[in-house]
């Protein structure tokens, strides 16, 4: 008799955008005539840029031909678009990596859902909160979740609090946890560590032999320096990070699907009896055996952005929409509002106003304002008393929300 | 510490296309004027047709302006590629299926190997032997299979032997699998099953409650009328069934990475007490928490193989593999050697002569013929004396390999 992995059933349905949604829906059922401004929109809204539009159609003539054809590519990804990342992204920060150590794969959401599977269940997690709800969720579908409690919370699933009142900035627990998610900078709080606060939790995996999971998508938002592009800026990160990056912020590909994770040689776990695997040759076997590459015409298309003439498309891009997080920080706080985020990164993070939790500002700011944002209690029990706005709008509507906050 | 999964190492690497091109290497290092053929290889080389680049094109264009880009997809696929499949793949066989039991991946391989995450890891699994690698390597890292013994096999893994001397028709075992792995038209034999020995496996899965995981990948192949194309075609088989469908070999989308996994919500499993749950349900939550669905323009080029001309197009490929498969059949058929498949698949399975193993017989081929073949033991014990050739190359290296293997 087929049994079911157990620890599928015990997960929820992830209620926080249906709720949105169905809060939206009866919203404008009784405002037919009220235009709605979303700042809750996650995904990217502007087109591809042209390079990019030119290597796809040029990738896309050489798959009509059988003299330049591509069939299966390697399951690590094509050697083209690999050093280009390597010379782009690491080398010109001072990191070496080998060609061996970048994976190229549909995106950092499969990567982040599926390195889960290289370590044994015993291991400790441990998420920042509030957080991305892949990490934790993924988690409980292998079994190292425990069982949850009447706050929202995993009980074997080290929260490490990321609010006010430790300036963002997640504290080493008391436990000893073995493996930790990290994600800088920050969905959904926008805010970011510096090179100090990360090399904190680089020593104590080191110490420890804890790996990190490093989860840079937003990594192409950072503006200021003090702030690591890469986890590899630490010494000593080589032998316990593993590092996520994505294209589908950086370049719009949300909906074409490209990412990478970085998995150095040096990063080792045990077994139970003490003997070391590299986690690069475990990743390795886990991308041949249950991946078989990502489309060749979207690898095509990832390396055109590193041309002098794709850096400059992308910038403008993401300068756009961190024009748009510049009116909403300041306009807010204009308002008297406590935002966070927003400098290096496409979310900003509000506190509510005393006296109103996530959902009731939600509420509010719907019924008074016509604008939808994120209640920050979604992404965690430590996300109460937050809301979530995002930057992927047009700027004519982050000018327009504004306004509309100041009648609240 | 970060503690490995330990069903991990125990995976050995899979030896076998690296020994090959091993000797190859060798083989072409000492004669370097032999033109080797290679009919070896399990990859398409015709280009994608041009329904299919015209899709591409267009779907790229749509991406460059800001009114008709795609980000995010649903990550089960569009509903445009879904009604497609749903009314020319299944309800032209008489089948009916809901849109949300169709789910559009980056690839058969993917679903194949993810699919096993719903399991528990009680479960006993059962292949057919020789098998594609794929089943057997994801659940060792699964931890469902045991340990190697001396012949090869994993002790808690159930082999069903699919030989001349059953006629290819695996035997329901003495064991009682929950989960079985079935793949019609046969990777590597070739060989399919009829309609009554198909319903022999949906009787078991329905009696014992088990499931099967139905690998179809080559449906596209088949030109005999009494195989059935979808196991759906089965009475009985929606309750116990869940079906992988793949475009790399209907529509050469090796390269592209596009297919699609169905899962009926007839089809439960339970957990220890009992409580039965939908598969759907559950591969719905896994797909949405690791997965981002397949990319917008590769959609769109699935849905063009559906039109009128789309069809056209891809047949007039798979016929000219076929007709490959017919040169090397007949011709091999004549020089008295004993072969299977290649009707219904673009695989031949070779009976290598008495005397020579399946590498014996690799090796005499290369070495008198400059022909690279696949030994049929690499698949599993049981393709101990045979060989594989596929039918993926030109039409005129099918006739040159068959003018050489006279000179054996």
């Amino acid at each position: 008799m087929g049994v079911v992995n157990k620890n599928f059933t015990k997960l929820n349905e992830n209620y926080l955008f249906s709720e949105i949604a169905h809060r939206v829906r009866d919203f404008k059922a009784a405002n037919p005539d009220a235009k709605v401004i979303s700042l809750g929109i996650g995904d990217v809204t502007r087109p591809l840029c042209p390079e990019v539009i030119k290597a796809l159609h040029s990738a896309v003539d050489e798959m009509a031909c059988k003299e330049t054809f591509h069939g299966y590519g390697p399951e690590q990804g094509y050697s083209f678009l690999i050093e280009k990342i390597i010379e782009h992204d690491y080398k010109s920060r001072g990191i070496k990596l080998q060609p061996s150590e970048v994976f190229i794969s549909d995106g950092a959401k499969s990567d982040l859902g599926n390195i889960s599977e290289l370590f044994d269940n015993g291991n400790l997690v441990a998420v920042t909160d509030p957080v991305y709800p892949v990490y934790v969720d993924t988690n409980v579908m292998a079994g190292r979740a425990g069982e949850l409690d009447e706050n929202g919370c995993w009980n074997n699933i080290v929260y490490l609090p990321s609010t006010l009142k430790n300036d963002f900035v997640p504290e080493i627990p008391k436990e000893c946890p073995d493996i930790i998610y990290l994600c800088y900078p920050n969905n959904p709080t926008g805010t970011t560590l510096s090179k100090e606060a990360l090399k904190m939790w680089v020593d104590y995996a080191l110490k420890n032999k804890a790996i990190i999971l490093y989860d840079s998508a937003y990594e192409a938002f950072i503006t200021e320096n003090d702030v690591p592009h890469s986890i590899y800026e630490i010494k000593g990160a080589e032998k316990v990070a593993i590092e996520f990056r994505s294209f589908s912020k950086t370049a719009g590909f949300t909906g074409l699907r490209c990412g990478y994770t970085v998995v150095p040689k040096g990063v080792v776990a045990s077994d139970s009896e003490g003997n070391e695997f590299q986690l690069n040759h475990l990743w390795n076997r886990r991308q041949c055996t249950k991946f078989n590459g990502t489309a060749y015409i979207v690898q095509r298309a990832a390396a055109a952005i590193y041309s002098q003439q794709g850096q400059k498309e992308i910038k403008e891009t993401v300068s756009y929409y961190l024009n748009n997080a510049k009116i909403l920080r300041e306009g807010l706080s204009e308002l008297g509002y406590q935002v966070y985020g927003g400098v290096n990164a496409p979310y900003i993070w509000l506190k509510t106003p005393e006296g109103f939790g996530s959902w009731e500002f939600f509420d509010a700011v719907l019924n008074k304002c016509h604008v939808v944002v994120t209640p920050g209690v979604g992404f965690g029990p430590s996300g109460e008393g937050y809301v979530r706005l995002t930057s992927f709008g047009t700027t004519e509507d982050c000018v327009e929300a504004i306004e509309r906050f100041k009648k609240l």
